[in-house]
């Protein structure tokens, strides 16, 4: 297997920062981007759509985006049984612009925002550069597990909610959600849930829709860019259940914040309602892929089975092991210290990619002096 | 001719709004879209792409979004001998959200924007949403083009400049431009370039980029998906000549305004680099068009030929005419209501479709009773 394997080879098909930043010979296994090609739906959606009518949409001037909107709907509903209102949809470019356009039309400077650590760490650089201070709730290892007890959050404006969360791969209880409703009521908390990953979510655990437990303190932010691998398509959607916060978002510039390009709607709509087959075989990967992990890392990692993501959360023991395994095993990650508190002797492993790739990579990390 | 000429049959193979919001029989000539298909090395460039890599960019957290930036600079140096600064650029969806964002990080309510009239409509409600009070430029008739006085601009903050002109499709000089240039430095005005329409001056008129005269003023708004049509890729173009403004748009959050996705920039940067062909013949097929007019309108209509653009900005002396060719003529024109001051007995027509389209759409309004 790993005389075939030429990360050359793949380089050749890929143009994306994942590869383009990787070093000759290394296997990266860190941007979170999958190694496999997207969904035939999609493709054919944006070929077809390539061939077609160019100029602008009919859902040109609305905020919802027409199909965008209601092809969200739809799938909460058949997926997690939710039902979403489709005029509450708004697009953004991705996730992280609409965090920075949540956080910039509804909180100021100073106003402190609650958020599982470790964490992605795009998350922790906006609350920085926003001066909007963090406060932790930290994942500690628990068994097989991760838990977190929830601090006191006076002073928090709002609950930056991952679920499933990034790195640690949890998917959240509905007891743990509960939990955090309650706080969420006490302190009069805008929850914005990050749900991207949802579609990623491994059995026997499910994903529980924060906006089923407080549908108006809720943003729901999603995607298909990370289930149906399309990091380049820009398309995000945010369901604003919180009223106020809607009129504040009806009072700003229509046009201030951009919107959705016809590809980005045209690949987001084919992916939720015709990609669900790839999916199937997709997670079917994924999930063979995370129990492999569990067989065969050496254990100088430790190694918690995530219940959701394609994101293993290492443990290394040493602070910077990023920098030594690229160098020694030529096997990219992503180092634990930028996800914030409590992350830095950890390492983030992308398993999205073929089980000959996943073996090479093993190969590598067991040869590690 | 009209005989073989089906609107249903067109509509057929349109999904935009242009065609869309048509109602049955009626040709569109309103919606700045063209009935021609796209350049084959956007389409080409688009087809590839859909079965290429369609994660994370290189220049996904680059703000001048890498290869559009350069392609826009090749472009401006080639076609107007410019040279802009790439790292200058940013990327907006399309022009009117660049425009509220400048407007947004450099202005307050009550600022004066001096723009020329009759304008193109969205201006005209962003400055009112925005409540940017409009200082009108007045283009009025004179022979057989336009002319314009430049009224008292204290108290304005911003000149917005339409060149070449939509709806009047004049293409200013540069003896124009350096008038406005002057009173752009006696009132400290920021200049907001908008030059979509660059790439569509018919000889013997030139595009003079208004950056050209007065760089460390001026921020230049374009995009390939008016010359190119392409309305639906939502991918535009701002080069920010001025210091104080680069620096005002560094210290906002990163993500905030978003950003082009691939197919955007994709799109964009094959046109720039090799949809000359193509628009070569689009703009002879434009030219004809627009002279075709001047031999075929029936005289009820005052027209000026335009100098650049596919609008005709046709004088009717009566008010609210384009509902009554819509209902008499089968023929959907703007109204020039919307335009503002001095629009009101005017409609703007479409010119931008095939010499068939044209002629029955001449063989409607020559009908009209």
């Amino acid at each position: 297997m790993s005389d075939a394997y030429s990360p050359e080879r793949l380089k050749a098909t890929h143009d994306g920062i994942k590869w383009a930043a990787t070093g000759p010979g290394v296997i990266p296994a860190w941007v979170a981007d999958m190694d496999l090609a997207a969904a035939p739906a999609v493709v054919e959606a944006l070929r077809r759509r390539a061939e077609g009518d160019l100029g602008y949409p009919t859902w040109l001037d609305t905020p919802s985006c027409g199909p965008l909107a209601e092809a969200f709907a739809e799938r909460m509903a058949r997926r997690f049984g939710w039902d979403p209102d489709p005029s509450y949809v708004r697009s953004y470019s991705d996730i992280n612009q609409a965090l920075q356009v949540l956080l910039h039309v509804w909180t100021r400077p100073g106003d402190g925002v609650a958020l599982h650590t470790p964490a992605y760490h795009p998350f922790l650089k906006t609350l920085s550069d926003m001066e909007r201070p963090l406060r932790p709730i930290r994942l500690e290892p628990d068994g097989d597990s991760w838990r977190f007890e929830v601090p006191d959050l006076s002073g928090c404006r709002v609950l930056l909610l991952v679920n499933p969360q990034n790195p640690t791969g949890r998917a959240f209880t509905r007891a743990e959600l509960e939990e955090l409703a309650e706080h969420a009521e006490r302190h009069d908390l805008l929850v914005i849930a990050d749900e991207i990953h949802a579609d990623l979510v491994y059995e026997p655990h499910r994903h529980v829709p924060f906006a089923t437990i407080l549908p108006g303190r809720t943003v729901t932010l999603t995607s298909a860019t990370k289930a149906f691998n399309l990091g380049g398509i820009r398309c995000s959607v945010a369901h604003v259940g919180h009223p106020e916060l809607r009129k504040a978002l009806e009072a700003q510039p229509p046009f201030l914040y951009g919107s959705a390009g016809l590809f980005g709607v045209e690949a987001t709509v084919a992916a939720w309602r015709h990609g669900d087959a790839w999916l199937q075989e997709t997670t079917a990967l994924l999930d063979r892929n995370r129990r492999t992990l569990a067989e065969r890392l050496p254990s100088r990692f430790g190694y918690r089975v995530p219940q959701a993501t394609y994101l293993a959360w290492l443990h290394t023991g040493v602070p910077g092991m990023a920098a030594t395994i690229e160098q020694d095993a030529k096997v990219l990650l992503s180092d634990g210290a930028v996800f914030g508190p409590g992350g830095e002797e950890y390492v983030r492993l992308n398993f999205a990619t073929t089980e000959g790739v996943l073996a090479e990579i093993l190969d590598r990390l067991s040869r590690l002096p």
